[in-house]
């Protein structure tokens, strides 16, 4: 075998997303675009919003020169300054370009957060349902993940937290609004999960990282005010991606941001940037810095993915499924009619609707179901449900 | 120490030519722009091509629906066919878009081959001179290095090879035209190469993988034509970039071809597409590869590169500096006055002349020039090194 042992049992688990995304294009091809709901992958049909594209004529119509060249491996000073004046408006704490490591995306991100902590062994807890790249993403850099349980609204178990940690813990990942369940922590559940890490580095005598995936930060519905985790965990790195609130997902553009009181922090950051060299990241792409440096209080339309949630949700609870009401995010997590989820899920695309099982998100008994699709998509897909809910007596 | 103790112990390492980025940063602050002729870093002071900024207006002019959104993790299928015939074209070997993968870069790209093909404790070869990242990389994914010499026209000893490579050496990873010296390997060097290699996989029964590091490839000078290593062996990966050759450093727009014939091509291309998503590359940022499509066939100006060779070189001659002539990429590495290149290095630096010490190339005792810089920053680094020269006696 001319691959890695570790690469090739990692591809035969295999990423349920992405199998459903080539299935997608195969259905599509075989049956026509509009006849296959493909609701698997959150890859937003939203383009990024009117501001994105004024930026891009602005800088086309004036181009810096140099502004395709390699900056600081953390990235152009003014883009981060610009990443901490935001942070610093939506939190009231005072971030400076010192707390700020520019990314190719989320995943970049992260990567470049677990490689500079992590040494061989170190555990990372999680709590299921979660994104399963995430165990990808700890096992690049030698270290173990814990998957721990949420209760029924999927809320992390602070129990089972207290239970898990011990003087081998590294760090917790935290995604809230959720993938795949669009549940947003509350500020309560920030402020418990807060105090109960601090308790265990004092037990420990450890320092525990509180890694907050943010992907999703600013896609929140409801009126709801998101609770930033700096508010409550000195040891808090937030990871930040502009693939959903822009709408630029294939571009890899992102941030690491670090409480400015994290203990260490200089040397910290420091590691952020090596590690964004060395990994072959570099920097983040140079032409997406400069756009989105003026974009930091911009977003798609929240209301026009809160009308979708809001459409979608209506229909399935009518139709019989059990969901928990998604707050952020764009997707939702329906409790799957069958045991059996996979068979549930190839049921769907029978009716040309396609999910993802819950198992790929480490929890079986469920399905995604990713609703960052035009309405027609939407439309479409209720037959499907409809038919599935009642073949199911559901309803 | 909040930093993984490998990541920690590396850093202090360092490297050297973004040590030298940094202090000429300082150094500008100081003296003023004009006054510093800092030739540390690969960061070519060229604009993109004309071409480029055409394709950029024309995508500008009819963006595409959807063109800022995921793809397959492989890239654009039309971007990796565009490649796949600038490369037949170049070598006369039929590619395909099953060949080619998209990546952030020559850095991502390596360190994609590299996690897909090792396992822990595998050998990677590389020749001193060497950009010292590749150890980094090789690092990254468990692997370990081993560095061989090459003769004092820098073409890497052969018969250093032959005794070097074990049962456990999985790949070596070859640069030409060459980061330090600018030395291009000649059609007999690659092919002696490849029949030492196959000679070596049939002795041990191994499958060694010959990595070639082209992001030089397209900047070549004297009218020389570039040996293909796909004309000389089967197991071979060239990785590439648009960094040089379009001057896109910034934006981090490279790609692996893999020869078509290699045996498990497509267990290895679906390992590097793997690798690519879960490292947190997921793809080469799209709004790139949709520029680079068309642009296969351009680079910036050579003749422009050449020039400044001609103009570096025959000075620095007459100043009586031992040089080996270059004849490609945009890097000279004369041999330092005093033993300690690191102690010339610092005097140079007393003159405003940033370069960086042979040491940080595996190789004391000499120094590199990048001369991808404006040509006044060139005839200002002349008073220098000519000062340089003077001090200790070259003429």
């Amino acid at each position: 075998m001319p691959i890695s042992d570790n690469v090739s049992k990692r591809m035969m688990e295999g990423s349920w997303i992405r199998r459903m995304f080539e299935e997608g294009a195969n259905l599509r091809k075989r049956y026509g675009e509009e006849k296959v709901s493909d609701l698997s992958i959150g890859n937003p049909v939203m383009e990024p919003p009117p501001e994105f594209n004024q930026e891009f004529k602005k800088l086309m119509k004036k181009p810096m020169p140099g502004m395709h060249r390699y900056m600081e491996n953390a990235g152009y000073a003014e883009t981060r300054a610009a990443v901490a004046v935001q942070l610093s408006h939506e939190t009231g704490i005072k971030f400076t370009v010192n707390d700020i490591v520019m990314t190719c995306g989320a995943a970049g991100g992260l990567n470049v957060v677990l490689k500079t902590i992590l040494n061989p062994g170190d555990e990372v807890i999680v709590f299921a349902p979660y994104f399963m790249e995430f165990g990808n993403y700890i096992d690049n850099h030698g270290g173990v993940i814990r998957v721990l349980p949420a209760n029924e609204q999927f809320i992390p178990k602070l129990e089972a937290l207290e239970a898990a940690v011990t003087a081998k813990t590294k760090g917790v990942i935290i995604n809230s609004p959720n993938n795949p369940t669009g549940v947003v922590y509350s500020q309560d559940f920030v402020r418990q999960l807060g105090e109960l890490l601090r308790r265990k580095e004092a037990q420990y005598g450890t320092q525990l990282f509180l890694i907050s995936d943010e992907a999703y930060r600013k896609i929140i519905y409801d009126g709801l005010t998101y609770p930033p985790v700096f508010h409550h965990y000195r040891h808090s790195i937030v990871v930040a991606s502009h693939s959903k609130d822009l709408a630029l997902p294939g571009e890899r553009i992102g941030y690491i941001a670090i409480h400015p009181d994290c203990s260490q922090r200089d040397e910290l950051v420091g590691g952020f940037v090596f590690c964004n060299r060395v990994l072959g990241f570099v920097n983040a792409p140079a032409l997406m810095q400069h756009l989105v440096r003026n974009l930091q209080h911009v977003t798609v339309s929240i209301a026009d993915y809160q009308k979708k949630r809001d459409f979608l949700y209506g229909n399935l609870v009518n139709m019989g499924y059990s969901v928990v009401k998604p707050q952020g995010a764009f997707y939702m997590f329906p409790k799957s009619p069958l045991e059996d989820d996979v068979t549930f899920v190839n049921e769907l695309r029978q009716w040309n609707v396609l999910v993802v099982p819950g198992r790929g998100f480490g929890m079986p008994g469920y399905f995604r179901i990713s609703y960052c699709v035009d309405d027609r998509t939407l439309k479409v897909s209720l037959t499907g449900f409809k038919k599935a809910a009642q073949k199911f007596k559901l309803c």
